[in-house]
């Protein structure tokens, strides 16, 4: 069920999913719709061949994903008083989807994931092209490359988006050098992450460290930093976007790593237990093995990452994580850094509707089920 | 043996290697390291694991290549009347070099080739980085997953370049619109090849679209119109560069699928047969399908693509291509195309010292041994 408030000088909030609020969703749609449209006419004329490339980007980017990166750039730029109805915000904030689109295109290549969204990963639709067209060589090769292509091809259109928001060259300038970063921090938080599972996990900090920067500079403080600087925002109001993000990000990525393990399949669109099958190492799971009595860390080192783990392992796992007490430490550390994030917002400069859909943000990412 | 020319007014020229006249070569090398220093150091500040990380990336980039794109993109500078000494070009130049080796990059895990310029590709490198630190899991999925980050972090960084470049505003502006469509066509030309070698070839006129956007366009054509408009070229200057690029990037194309069969695996680096092996459909290949007679097309199809080929077979194709007139006809296009290119330099409203420097680049890019 879904419920709005509307006062009379508040947006209108879908307390279920605030990112939907100013009709935000449809705009940054629209936005991604019409940009690869162009990019689709262009490429077309280089060769009809490339139709098939640009529809593996449409399905990628149009097919679902809550846009959650170009909420936080709007709502930024709300923050720093930047206009409700600016399509120039629209544009740019869009451009943070592909660049996320990309990123997660290349990441299910690196974690040979074949679905995404429950539907086939892009890697595997290529291979299945392959398949259907009767071309040479290896369907599966070929579906890895197409899909470091496109991925590649996302990265950039990010980039162009943001040029392409007809905003003062002096407002996109320093939002122009803030992409740079999130560009470097993305694929450094991936890089720290991917080492992190290769060595086995064992830290509960730098298992904290990984979460700063893949998801909470990433997925919420350079996103809303961009849409700050593009509405003019000063320093103070750009470092109250940091004091409120980054404590945000990581209870976010935190509820990502609950609802991991205890997750409802049919809400998260996620099959139960694959981070516990690969054996991610997440804070969680550091800290039920730092919590483990002797007894409880043997069974934990014996079913994480066993590939073959059925329902009833993945139940075992469950019960041990909750018995360790980590899952109610992770609860508590959601808790208490959503708070940080909320007290820091009471703090911010921010304009004040701004403020009030940035707390809505706040807890139902926080709290979500999926 | 390396002749040097020094005439009054004009910049000194290595007739065999004229891309490293006005120490080119040094002066990107020398951008290049340097920003990569700073990337270093503010990654080394995340966490020291990235370090290894951008030693790969330092390594990709500092070990080898003509600089050929950030040359053209210099001379383009030039040919509009941009100042020699200029560091702005450098820098935007070099940047051009970091998307080169994003490309190869992640061109080597696409075609899955273990070296590159006689080292071990970046995917093989990380592979053995991962055995090196006693690693759990897939030391070949390690392997492409740190290249592909790698790949993405110097495409991201190609942008950067040219953004820290210090040009006035309105000159970076067409530079970066220019910029993006590099982005686009690169990943398009390279998506076309790929499909074009799935398809099995086939044909001389599709093979030569590849060839426009994976080399023409991609490593000459637009190289120089981003040197020419970072100097305020004019339309008609920009056209020039064109009309220069396009022919002399076919030329250069066809020079490399001739070398990839007929060259000199001391001279080239290069095993010998390797294009043979994987059946690669050049426009070399498909004149010599075209031209061959029955009973040359049936061995032909026999051998190209055997991934077994040994030295005689490898020598049985050459002659066969030779025997079809093959060789001959493509010398004459690489004749054709260079004085195309050479005649349009003519008639180019170009700076006269970048002229000389252009049509000696344009010789030595189409004679080559290597």
């Amino acid at each position: 069920m879904t419920m709005s408030i509307i006062a009379p000088a508040s947006p209108v909030v879908d307390v279920d999913a605030p990112w939907r609020c100013e009709e935000l969703v449809g705009r940054v749609d629209r936005a991604l719709g019409e940009f690869i449209d162009r990019q689709a006419t262009a490429l077309s004329d280089i060769s009809p061949v490339l139709n098939a490339a640009v529809a593996g980007v449409r399905e990628a980017i149009l097919l679902g994903g809550k846009r959650l990166r170009p909420a936080f750039c709007y709502w930024g730029w709300r923050a720093a008083g930047g206009a409700p109805d600016s399509t120039s915000i629209i544009t740019a904030a869009s451009g943070l989807e592909l660049l996320h689109a990309g990123a997660l295109i290349h990441d299910d290549i690196m974690d040979g994931s074949d679905t995404r969204r429950g539907r086939p990963s892009v890697h595997r639709r290529f291979a299945a092209h392959h398949g259907g067209n009767r071309y040479v060589g290896s369907a599966e090769s070929f579906g890895t490359a197409a899909a470091i292509l496109l991925g590649d091809w996302c990265m950039a259109w990010c980039d162009q988006m943001l040029d392409e928001c007809n905003l003062p060259e002096r407002r996109v300038r320093p939002a122009r050098t803030l992409l740079h970063l999130v560009h470097t921090e993305l694929i450094a938080g991936q890089y720290l992450d991917m080492v992190e599972q290769a060595r086995g996990g064992g830290c509960v900090e730098r298992a904290r460290t990984v979460i700063r920067y893949k998801t909470a500079k990433y997925s919420i403080e350079r996103p809303m930093q961009v849409g700050a600087i593009l509405a003019g925002a000063d320093a103070a109001t750009l470092a109250a976007c940091s004091a409120f993000a980054m404590p945000l990000g990581e209870a976010f990525q935190l509820r990502d790593d609950v609802l991991g393990v205890f997750g409802d399949p049919d809400v998260t669109g996620k099959p139960a237990g694959d981070d516990l099958r690969e054996g991610k190492a997440t804070v969680l799971v550091e800290l039920a093995r730092r919590l483990a009595t002797a007894g409880q860390r043997a069974a934990l080192d014996r079913l994480l990452g066993d590939p073959t783990l059925d329902s009833s392992g993945v139940a075992a796992l469950r019960s041990l994580i909750t018995g360790t007490g980590a899952l109610a430490a992770v609860e508590r550390l959601i808790d208490r850094t959503t708070e940080a994030a909320l007290q820091a917002l009471d703090r911010a400069p921010f304009a004040t509707q701004a403020s009030q859909v940035l707390a809505r943000l706040a807890v139902a990412a926080t709290s979500r089920q999926a």
